[in-house]
């Protein structure tokens, strides 16, 4: 094996002393990922908006795409909640939800949005990912979360309903609740609090009927399970259809058929700012879970090459008839605990899925809408962590506004709105700051050679020195802001001979602030002051070299700021006077 | 007077201990002022594509709203070349120029921009001018200044054309090149030749003659009239008009009538953009000009009042039949080398153009718009300054990328690409730097308490201590760079104990940034190493302490680097071994 192929193929290198055991986990994890993935596979279907036996298609070629590229041995790819709501909300501008158009509109997304990964990853563009911050993701989750568990509520009720903000979910839930099928109600609510319940109380209680701790383990993950299989069964026999219960009905039998996404120039190009949102979304959510999981492991995530195994199972789901998945949190999580070692789970799992794809689909007839709108509320509400408000509210104000601004625009503005606002609004906050930046006049601290803030510590200052530690990079956006303070700061000052600029946060200076600072050596020496540099460092001084500045300067630049001081200090005062 | 009406009307200010000479001053800067605004005036309306006496309405009640309002005192307002074509392009595409719905549209231009101005002003938004840095603006009015002298070669050729590009203008060029009207390209050229040499010639000219300098200098600058009366004689005599000569025509005589812009919702949020473009240009020209001249008088430019006053101006504008305007550099040189002390010599201007709207217009009717376009291509090519583009090539590799983008997107775009194109530009670089930041491994400099970078300096370390110092501030978007940065770096270094962060250049942690931390104050302490922080700022230090970091963290907070170093090197090793 070539090491070339075995950088393309991190899969094969994870096969490397490959044996019996490992097979055996991943054979154990695969299969409870399979049991957990079809009816999820199915709920995110219905969440967005698609035929049941999309959700299945979008499961099986995309895991073996994300298993053979993939930098994670652990990541579980797939269709996940945030995904299948945004792509209903950008699908849905398109088309209307069951027609045709709308199946062909979220297969072409899940191609778009895999040749956007797949090429933002081969030009190594992961690093915009980083520019969504913490607070904006939480946030986002959490709105998403909310929307996604409030859309749910008319299966619940079996009622008609629409929206895609909260207050359009609102109206639209007052307006029809009262309209509630009984049966649907029933079955919905059990299903709901049947699995609220198995999420924890399941495997204890099989634990004290003597099971063990794996068994029991395992065999609470089969909670959804258990659910589809009981009340299909009661709406067969007890005839729901009949008493207006809304079923999945009729799921094409056998493996998605491989076919070319529809060529739409007019399509492709409505869609493809929706595509990039996804894309981005997506792989920020798959590759925080992979590095999560991957650390725990003391293994190593690539943001770059995971964008390329993501966008190759995008596309992957859209030639096999699927739409736009990315690695989920929860089912990742699952395959992990499950003892999953490499990406031959994953494989497995495809399989399952296959086989659920042939052998199942007939008996998913009776299957009740309620009990996938159960199955998705159930799994969202572990994604709502209002926690995150109260964090940066503590912390900062800059983080408090991006997350209200990201979860007030999700509520109210929709899915794309609110990403977008808190990508935004997190850029700007950033930006403001450094428009006005902190700027202290400095002192030495007594008995080092250190200077610090005069108004937060006991230094000594010189009368014919002004020093100051400008906190921020000088660039076009504060250049002329540092002109005007320094203006204003020297003309209050008698007996000042010279300005120092400490630049220990200097990092940078652009033509625009060098500008600004040749602009204030030329006034400060028309007032016979003299401008001086001190601690410069080395990337900031190369670039002054390339400029005249140096030549002008009325000043010196100095190594240190203490030699700075000590050299410009009237002759007749002691040193380090108080 | 009282100091509230003072600070309202900075005018009133400026009248204290007026007096006649003052007033003689004026009053000349006023006449010249005048004599220069006229062509200019017809000039910029042709360029925007406007019956010429909105040229006129323009330069009478704008001068009027900024002199009682705006904080500089020498600052002349009205058309500028840069706005005018702006205002072309956008209009351009609401409605046909010559067009009723054409000049109806400037108008409500005016009145949005106006508008818009005055409530930046109001809410103190200047600082968002701060975002257009010195090369994107100096290659935006450099592309403008190519795209307006092109424009107006067809004027001077006597041809049809269009085009708002660079590719357009040329094509249509060199389509119609061989249709040039003798007659309009023998006076177009004329016209030009004679403005280009009366810029320097005609004074020098008029010296020799035996001339006073300040007679002189007065009489050059009669230059643009003079061509304005003779092409006009000619064209009167010569029947130019006969001969294909396209002429300014018919222009209504008398003072603009007021009236409100015309109200129309989706004109309005269809122009909203273009406005807030033709805004931030025409704020960022008029301030540049404002500080330079105020500057050299000792005067003080305030921003966001400049931003009410030039909102007021455009208002003006607009409900006395105008288009957008702003404070020209040209105009305000020639009124501040004029000697206007206050804006007294403005409001004199506005009444020289306005007694020209009520006697002259009979007479404009033969000019040739050849002459027009010349005094346009004569007044742009001060605009124009590719030097920029050699400067920042020089200086640095993300200014010359801003620039050369600003540049050719306005060139191939259009004027509002190109104006966005480098805004997005020169943000995005700046972002980009900030996610990778710079980080230096640092030893003491000897004889110091100075620590500097390994690779730049001859330095001392300590085997089990290693110091970094990270040149930027942690936030968001390098948050995870400085977690694998830390993490590749401790894992290749045998017997390490400490790792210092030197935090001089750490401006800001947000919460994203402080998670991080958590994250490799974590890992560091399972692999046995402390996490210690050193010359950590006030405000930084402030935010930390809201934060349970400090209490999680495994090492210490140092007052300064050294006191670190000193703290926490081996006990067996001498201090400073080199």
């Amino acid at each position: 094996m070539s090491a070339r192929l075995a950088k393309l193929l991190p899969f094969l290198e994870s096969l490397r002393g490959y044996n019996g055991n490992l097979l055996a986990s991943d054979a154990l994890a695969g299969v409870i990922v399979t049991i957990m993935l079809i009816p999820q596979s199915l709920a995110y279907a219905l969440l967005a908006g698609l035929p049941a036996e999309m959700g299945l298609y979008a499961s099986i070629l995309p895991l073996v795409a994300y298993a053979l590229l993939g930098t994670s041995r652990t990541l579980s790819v797939g269709p996940v909640a945030v995904a299948s709501l945004m792509t209903a909300a950008a699908v849905g501008n398109i088309a209307a939800a069951g027609s045709a158009g709308y199946a062909a509109a979220a297969i072409v997304m899940a191609l778009l949005s895999g040749g956007m990964l797949f090429l933002m990853g081969c030009l190594r563009f992961g690093f915009l990912a980083n520019f969504l911050s913490h607070p904006v993701v939480s946030g986002f989750i959490t709105a998403s979360g909310i929307i996604i568990g409030l859309s749910q509520l008319r299966h619940i009720l079996g009622v008609e309903g629409h929206g895609e903000t909260l207050p359009q979910l609102l109206q639209s839930l007052a307006e029809q609740v009262a309209h509630f099928n009984t049966v649907t109600l029933v079955t919905g609510a059990a299903a709901t609090a049947f699995l609220f319940w198995a999420r924890k109380g399941l495997k204890a209680l099989l634990l004290r009927m003597g099971l063990g701790d794996t068994l029991a383990g395992f065999l609470a993950k089969t909670g959804p399970v258990l659910v589809i299989i009981a009340t299909t069964l009661a709406s067969y026999l007890g005839d729901f259809a009949g008493h207006g219960v809304k079923l999945v009905g009729e799921v094409p039998s056998g493996l998605p058929a491989f076919a070319l996404p529809v060529f739409d120039p007019g399509l492709w190009s409505e869609l493809a700012v929706s595509a990039l949102l996804i894309s981005i979304i997506g792989f920020v959510e798959s590759v925080s879970v992979g590095k999560t999981l991957a650390a725990k492991r003391r293994q190593r995530v690539d943001p770059n090459r995971e964008l390329v195994a993501l966008g190759a199972a995008n596309v992957a789901s859209a030639v096999s008839g699927g739409f736009p998945v990315t690695g989920g949190f929860s089912r990742s999580v699952v395959n992990f605990d499950a003892g999953a070692q490499t990406q031959a789970a994953s494989i497995i799992a495809a399989g399952g899925i296959g086989l659920a794809a042939l052998l199942l689909t007939p008996v998913l007839y009776f299957l009740p809408k309620a009990t996938l709108a159960a199955t998705i509320i159930v799994a969202v509400t572990s994604l709502i962590d209002l926690g995150v408000v109260r964090r940066a509210w503590q912390y900062s104000l800059s983080d408090f506004i991006a997350v209200v601004t990201t979860i007030g625009a999700t509520l109210l503005l929709g899915v794309e709105l609110g990403v977008l606002a808190g990508i935004v609004a997190s850029i700007s906050l950033h930006l403001y700051k450094t428009t006005r930046p902190h700027i202290a006049v400095v002192g030495a601290v007594a008995g080092t050679e250190h200077f610090r803030n005069v108004e937060r510590h006991n230094v000594i200052t010189q009368p014919n020195i002004i020093s100051l530690r400008v906190d921020e990079s000088l660039y076009f956006a504060n250049a002329a802001y540092l002109e005007d303070y320094i203006y204003g700061l020297v003309a209050d000052i008698d007996g000042l001979e010279h300005v120092i600029l400490q630049c220990t946060a200097v990092n940078e200076i652009d033509l625009s602030a060098l500008e600004a600072l040749e602009a204030i050596n030329h006034r400060l020496q028309e007032q016979g002051l003299t401008l001086n540099l001190s601690e410069v460092k080395g990337p900031v001084m190369d670039a002054l070299q390339k400029s005249h500045f140096l030549q002008q300067l009325s000043g010196q630049v100095f190594l240190t700021h203490h030699q700075a001081v000590k050299a410009l200090k009237a002759d007749e005062i002691e040193p380090y006077i108080i």
